[in-house]
């Protein structure tokens, strides 16, 4: 086996006010609720306990992945560690679809339909246009991102084109600096770097789901591929209970 | 008067841990308590009445002034902003008095040796041997500064000295590029930041105190300088208030 030349660790947040609705988020800004702030202790307990202290975080620029960075660097006392965000780490934009209800999205189109939007590589649902209810094109957050790139809906394909430049110029260099990165960030943000970093085909990475709140530990050879693949979680039994959950959303 | 050019928060954390117990702190990284964490609220929450919204956020590297910053831009919905953090914007350093109750010790040295430690410019307590109780000479936040630079004990001399590196290199720049910039600190980085601001004597930094919790907003003209000497609490009364508290401390 090679040698591990680069530590990374990816967190997903958990559960959010939205999830708990079971509404379609993207890139709404809503919080994390009380379940998602313990999922966040939790995973820094984890890292703590594997001692795998993070030397850098990478988050996205919303608030749920934020702060779910904040409180699981509390529990591994590393809160003073340098953060950096970007959007291109943001949820995919779930366009027409954002604040919608999953169950009655389900009920209205049917399950082939729902099923293309949710896990398709490359179907996007419409287009969410600007100045409409759950859009964000007023935020300034994103008042740098001109109109030409900024999402108005995504597709899996579209987060892992806007994802990887962030990856190489942003994640890459803290790597090569010997950092051991943390990055807390979102389903479909983290579903696109492990298909880049595990090579998944278009086909199967619709079949791969990351659970909320187990950190998830790659280590790199010198080439930035994983040492084992998929990586190891840190808690491998909470988190094959939380795909199972992931897997069954909007099926109530 | 001048035309301002840039836009400047200072925030200093409110109560801690230790400063509920009256106990020297420091750097000794002890967590905001509930009346903090309450400061910290309130101060997000007049910089959102104010319209005042930072672009950007420095804080030190101590628990007790990064939650302040994340507590308060939380409260103003700014959590997104970029993050930079520095060992240059730390507490003083109070040497052998960390950890030390301050009643006890002005009880055991004295109004006069106490005040002087307090309050004098150039009179450090007493050097904190590296590996002793409350020293942080193993931490790994600090395993970057070489030891010659690592401060073991500080006057209000030494932290102007180890600060302004990081205003001009730092900070400055962030002013340069547009952003209004928020610093989330300590008495004694921010006292040495508005002693250069408002080029304060060495004989009347003494006397002057930053309440905590209340932000105070700078306008600086193109060289810097504040087009209101001293700049603008963002509460009057409740910043009269807390400099008034904070006077009184160790006098109990």
């Amino acid at each position: 086996m090679a040698a591990a030349a680069y530590k990374l660790i990816l967190l997903r947040h958990g559960e959010s006010e939205w999830n708990a609705k079971n509404l379609f988020t993207g890139w709404v800004d809503v919080n994390l609720n009380e379940k998602g702030e313990k999922e966040a202790v939790r995973g820094g307990e984890l890292l703590k306990d594997a001692g795998l202290l993070p030397d850098v975080v990478h988050t996205s620029v919303l608030k749920r992945a934020i702060r779910t960075s904040q409180i699981a660097l509390d529990a591994a006392d590393r809160l003073w560690i340098p953060v950096r965000r970007s959007w291109r780490l943001n949820e995919r934009h779930y366009g027409a679809l954002q604040g919608k209800d999953k169950a009655q999205t389900l009920a209205e189109f049917g399950e082939e339909q729902f099923m293309l939007w949710r896990r398709s590589y490359d179907t996007p649902p419409p287009v969410l246009q600007d100045g409409a209810d759950f859009s964000q094109s007023d935020d300034p957050r994103y008042a740098a991102i001109p109109p030409e790139l900024r999402p108005r809906t995504e597709c899996l394909k579209d987060v892992v084109d806007r994802m990887l430049p962030y990856w190489y110029d942003g994640i890459v260099p803290d790597l090569i600096s010997g950092h051991t990165v943390l990055i807390a960030a979102h389903g479909n943000s983290l579903r696109a770097l492990v298909k880049h970093l595990d090579n998944v085909s278009d086909a199967d990475i619709a079949g791969l789901n990351i659970p909320t709140g187990v950190p998830l530990a790659y280590e790199l050879d010198a080439d930035f591929h994983p040492l084992i693949s998929g990586g190891t979680y840190l808690d491998p039994d909470a988190a094959a209970a939380s795909i199972e959950a992931v897997k069954n959303q909007g099926k109530k």
